[in-house]
């Protein structure tokens, strides 16, 4: 009944080796997983179903993790998962949205049961779908448990990328080179942000014809006019018009792997301070990709990028990138390492981050990000496509001379 | 600088009283909403920026809640809510994923100067987004504070639409009718999963001419094979082969309102369990909608679904359906009525439900959904598309009789 994994077994048994070695850093003997990144790079669980609570238990001792969940998906973690049926034990339906009982109440009887209630737990006290109310009803049913908080953890293990997650994440930088071309040339004056949102979300999830995409775990963000004074706003129906700035921030997506890129375009010509922010950024973008490489910290390579912009008169105190890879909705990043001041993280040969110097002023901003790897002796940056600001009609980028790629 | 607001700023205002009536009802003097759809139906806050810690404050006897987000999101807030811009209160970058520093130490900290901290604040404990440790941070930077949980309070608000809620939700059930159409009409031996998906997801996101869609709080659930088995898992870049089945549930979206929608088609013909199985299911559907109208409880309306299956020998111990509307992934779904045994909520006018009876066995699975608005007589199904087990090759949809809508 098992589908084809996206790792082998052995890759599977060695991160959870590799977990339960910082599990006993840590000092607990148990790990309960509810991150559905986490859950998925350590038992390849694969569903859209962390909208209900669900847990893989990790324990010190055990050579396979319990996966729980919720009955009707437990058909889903027997195809998706590479350990044994018995490993996955679901709760009765009567526990989803209900407001007497908790899936977190069949989960604490769950451990007891198995005899590690008395031991120390691990729990994911800051990850998505891990609600305050899940640990108020483990800590009322298992009162003389003591818990300790293990947030990241599995995400540190999840930093340095393996050869096949490496090939996973340049496959999703195929899927965002498409994605990206496809969203620039649907843009135009009289068009509606809806249809370009459309277009680039067709090329996302179609991928090439050797491999198809995944759904990332951001739409396409897609600010346009004013709304390019900030990141996170998506699109509308309105149409966008004759000097209309459009920021495109999207990722591709293969096998829950993300390359992510941000370009920005405006229609007709750009006003000279639109134009010389992008210039800033694009000077900035490529000094700190010729900076990277293992040794340096994160700081270090956030430095490089503030002398660029400051000498230019522009100043941002938000970080500059974070380490990406597999994820779910509602974040590819993964909260480990981020590019500021600050961040002591030494970089090192297969670590990989979205490096996103965006600069947001009042009335405008600008994007353009590229996700990287970091190599034995600089980095590589997975996609290749110009940098450059895209002024619409623009050449047909399919006809542009190809840029190499990496720094 | 804002925006169209989706709403009448009454309306806002309005949905703001009722939610201060239900909050002096819960002994609270304070509501920190966290759930971003909460959060929007409060304020209109329209952004992908839920991945970092951000609330709204309502304050028992204040006219205007405040916004308290990232600093990068404010000028997102500015445009996007229908409030004075003194009340959106920006929390420093460095809070943003870091170790030492806590997004909700800041908010304590505000709480605290307007003079909050000493009366009784409400959190929403089993809401997305709102972690484990955001409420840990609350407790130890607010020590003297009386916290309760006040989970749903604002969905509760939810349940029972305005006219204008309803509009967007019929055309949202227009977006499902084109997507679904879409999704049928590209299934077909030797397709991929993943273009059937970007096909679905360039008709959600284009919407009508009339009307662009917004993105839908869940992806395109499209499981094949022995994938039907369990509704939650989404596509692959396999080829589908004769004789497989796909089940699609997806929904329309506009201006975040979800009409759900799903439907299940064969390639080449149905096996008589398949065939069984399915006209089983689409008894029971078009019974349980004849039986739907006002005064008539949840559990009821389960129980007409029962009796008809279980006639027929089969059984589902899930609920059939639950009240939508207004989201944020990862969940269309508002967590209030549930349609199944023990939910005694009555239904009203202009409450709105997504009718699912989806039966999942072992090998396959079939689902066949409407969503549907409670009348002052009956109900009306919002999308109006043909309810059957698709044989693919079929002849085009769009030259189908058209059958009637509602029950």
């Amino acid at each position: 009944m098992r589908g084809i994994l996206p790792f082998s077994v052995s890759e599977y048994t060695e991160r959870l080796v590799r977990t339960q070695r910082l599990m006993h850093e840590a000092g607990v003997d148990v790990l309960l997983v509810s991150d559905p990144a986490n859950m998925n790079y350590l038992s390849g669980y694969d569903g859209w179903s962390f909208y209900v609570p669900q847990v893989l238990v990790v324990i010190a001792d055990e050579e396979h993790p319990l996966w729980i969940g919720r009955k009707q998906d437990a058909n889903g973690a027997r195809i998706t998962t590479w350990f044994h049926a018995d490993q996955i034990i679901p709760y009765p339906e009567k526990y989803v949205q209900s407001s007497d009982q908790h899936p977190m109440d069949f989960v604490a009887d769950i451990l007891s049961q198995i005899g590690q209630s008395k031991r120390r737990i691990g729990v994911e006290l800051d990850a998505y779908y891990f609600s305050a109310r899940s640990f108020e009803q483990l800590k009322r049913r298992m009162p003389n448990t003591c818990f300790k908080d293990t947030s990241l953890l599995v995400n540190r293990v999840r930093m340095i990328k393996s050869d096949q997650e490496i090939e996973y994440m340049r496959r999703a930088a195929r899927i965002v080179e498409k994605a990206m071309r496809a969203g620039i040339h649907s843009i135009g004056s009289g068009v509606r942000g809806c249809d370009v949102a459309a277009t680039i979300s067709y090329a996302q999830f179609s991928g090439t014809p050797d491999y198809g995409g995944d759904y990332p775990a951001i739409v396409p963000l897609l600010p346009s006019g004013i709304k390019t004074s900030t990141p996170h706003l998506t699109w509308s129906d309105s149409h966008y018009q004759e000097g209309d700035a459009v920021i495109l921030e999207l990722a591709g997506c293969y096998k829950r792997y993300h390359s992510p890129m941000a370009r920005t375009a405006v229609i007709g010509k750009a006003s000279p301070k639109l134009q010389d922010l992008a210039e800033v950024v694009i000077e900035g973008l490529n000094t700190t990709l010729e900076a990277i490489r293992p040794g340096i910290t994160c700081e270090e390579v956030e430095a490089v990028w503030s002398k660029v912009i400051e000498k230019r008169g522009y100043f941002k105190d938000s970080r500059i990138g974070y380490s990406v890879g597999l994820n779910y909705p509602p974040d590819w990043g993964e909260h480990t390492a981020s590019i500021r001041k600050g961040d002591r993280t030494v970089l090192q040969p297969n670590m990989t981050f979205h490096l996103i110097p965006g600069v947001w002023l009042d009335h405008y901003g600008v994007e353009l990000s590229e996700t990287l790897r970091v190599t034995e002796s600089g980095c590589e940056v997975l996609a290749n496509f110009p940098r450059k600001l895209f002024q619409i009609p623009d050449p047909p980028l399919a006809t542009m001379p190809v840029e190499e790629s990496g720094a």
